[in-house]
């Protein structure tokens, strides 16, 4: 399958399953109420520019399995739904500025709404569920309500796991950690479940899920440590993430982890004591504390004030935190570079995909050839060439 | 049954939800897994004094009902799960700083931290809920995931309302317009899916559901007009929340509502225009900004100053939005108070539990008599006296 083909296929999942969202939101909007800006804002982070690798893996997996696009393109809505509300509240947690190429959604509507909106989204994806007995029975549509509600926990486990870490300064992390945390908090929305559900749909035996499963772990992980790749790379345009945003925000990378393996003592304390620094604040240059400290120097440079006042208006402003700089971050990525981190990531995302194609391959047993099936190894093909 | 009999109920019924909540969250916990934090703090809400009403609720419509404790208790308990998580939301949306009489989650631990275990609440109810497929038979569990489905939707929806009026500073409101925002907002979940899921798991008829389900409603309302009032009223230690707090968040309360209606236009504007000023943030004497205020005027009152520093310093900290004040709180007070609207919002609170419980007694028809029963009555009248 040539990337044309690649592309559409996932253009035509992430459409399908684009409608099915706006059918599960719209059916629960009340004539005449007024909470307009709830519904607007639901579809927001879905309808922002993004591949649509999770819809296609849905669908493809069921269809490569003989299932139909009816059977799956609900669930798949519903996994989309989780996903992008889980988002929303990664971003407030992460204190992410950038999403998709525009600024997060709690940047533009602050936090009260943007936590709304992602409670919202979770609370619309229950119903859809249940709906599912009628379309493809209970049996199904029970397992696939099952593997939704471990898909949460495992990826409210993984957000916590790395919140934890951030939060307390805790660097001495081995690769196995990194890899128990991304499993939590992206592999199970992003890949376990979505091929979980898909062959649920189908009527996979148990085994072909577990397989099939196996593949969309190790894939989802490789593909994890490919973004963080990305983040300290490319430009903003093409990436839609923050550049760096990792850095500042104080993310466990792989990346990070070997570089303060391999560094020396001090300078590993070094990178601890940036990573404790919080990021500045979003407000960026409306940020207060700092408008008035930078009319504090003004005022200063011009005589304007006593050495009296200057001294206690400085020890005021010093009492405020201290952030992390453009210069801090450019450090973490010179030591990044300067210990070979960024090769040794990308060798390991590398193993990684090779093994996600074998398993894929070994799962090719219980499905004919077919688009679908050819998709999914396009898909691998696709990721070991992606640079953005 | 005297106050005594219905404490004992109450005290009972809030053990037996908090020992199955326990269990719930200790089921999920790996062994060796190091996110303690995530697992302590998912207890913390619940855990803290509160009278229970919504398990009693649940507990004692299952078994005037004829039901069992076991058929109800675990459904009980996700309530109970779904309500604390929601709880940790509001906060953060609502900005309050205290719950239960101590501060809120995200005043204590951030709210990265508190939207992530609000999250993992929520992420841990549903698996429960599956479990009641082998307890109470799939029939009643369906019908209860179904009654959840709908009470989370209805709660964010109510949320998103209130949060949408303060945001826009909306004050031209209805009755209507304040019993519709609370129903979602709070009756769902405290009244009506509490008494709706008690009465599935004992089996009960769908009109009888629905009829039980409008006395909830009824006593729901009522209780929240009750709230309101608390919330203007008594002292800290006997009510758990922030006294005045509603005043201070710009909640557009019943009692609120009738003073807008029923003040002069020049008070109308004026209450709008401190409506519409943000509180101060909950840092308080921490706010960098404020802090640095005091110390520009005690070096101006000191002659630290020259005149134009002191002119452009206070300026720049004029930029900073202007927060409600003490006295501005009180202002609004003093015009509730000069309006009645308090003696206003009593009445309708008394009409309501009086229709509250002419309701229940009409369910009493299919209830035959118990101390559940029993319990449901005393419920009515401990509401109708209670006072803080």
């Amino acid at each position: 399958m040539h990337e044309r083909e690649l592309t559409h296929y996932l253009d035509e999942c992430r459409s399908l399953v684009l409608d099915e969202i706006r059918t599960i939101v719209a059916r629960d909007r009340r004539v005449g109420a007024d909470e307009g800006l709830l519904w607007q804002l639901m579809l927001d982070y879905p309808l922002r520019d993004a591949k649509g690798l999770r819809p296609a893996l849905c669908v493809a997996t069921c269809r490569a399995l003989g299932g139909t696009l009816e059977a799956v393109v609900r669930s798949a809505a519903v996994l989309e739904l989780y996903h992008n509300a889980f988002l929303i509240h990664d971003d407030i947690e992460d204190e992410s500025l950038v999403r998709r190429g525009r600024p997060t959604l709690h940047r533009e509507h602050g936090v009260p709404i943007a936590v709304n909106v992602g409670d919202a989204m979770l609370a619309l994806s229950l119903q859809p569920l249940l709906d599912n007995i009628e379309t493809i029975g209970l049996g199904p549509a029970l397992r696939t309500l099952r593997a939704i509600a471990r898909m949460t926990r495992e990826s409210v486990e993984g957000q916590a796991l790395e919140l934890d870490w951030v939060r307390r300064g805790v660097v001495e992390l081995s690769d196995a950690d990194y890899v128990r945390m991304v499993e939590g908090k992206t592999c199970w929305y992003s890949f376990i479940a979505p091929v979980e559900v898909g062959a649920i749909a189908a009527g996979a035996a148990p085994e072909q899920i577990a397989a099939l499963c196996e593949f969309a772990r190790t894939l989802g992980v490789a593909f994890q440590i490919q973004d963080d790749l990305l983040n300290l790379a490319g430009e903003i345009g093409s990436y839609g993430k923050e550049i760096g945003g990792d850095l500042w925000e104080g993310k466990r990378t792989l990346i990070l982890l070997h570089c303060m393996r391999s560094c020396s003592a001090s300078e590993r304390e070094e990178i601890a004591a940036i990573l404790a620094k919080p990021r500045p604040s979003a407000a960026g240059d409306d940020d207060p504390t700092q408008r008035l400290a930078a009319l504090v120097d003004e005022l200063a440079a011009a005589g304007e004030l006593s050495p009296r006042a200057l001294e206690r208006l400085r020890a005021r402003l010093a009492g405020s935190p201290t952030h992390k700089t453009e210069a801090d971050v450019r450090r973490l990525f010179a030591l990044i570079e300067a210990q070979g981190s960024l090769a040794y990531a990308r060798a390991i995302a590398r193993a990684g995909l090779l093994d996600a194609r074998e398993r894929l391959r070994a799962c090719e047993a219980f499905m004919p050839p077919s688009l679908h099936r050819e998709f999914l190894a396009a898909l691998v093909e696709y990721v070991m060439a992606r640079e953005r």
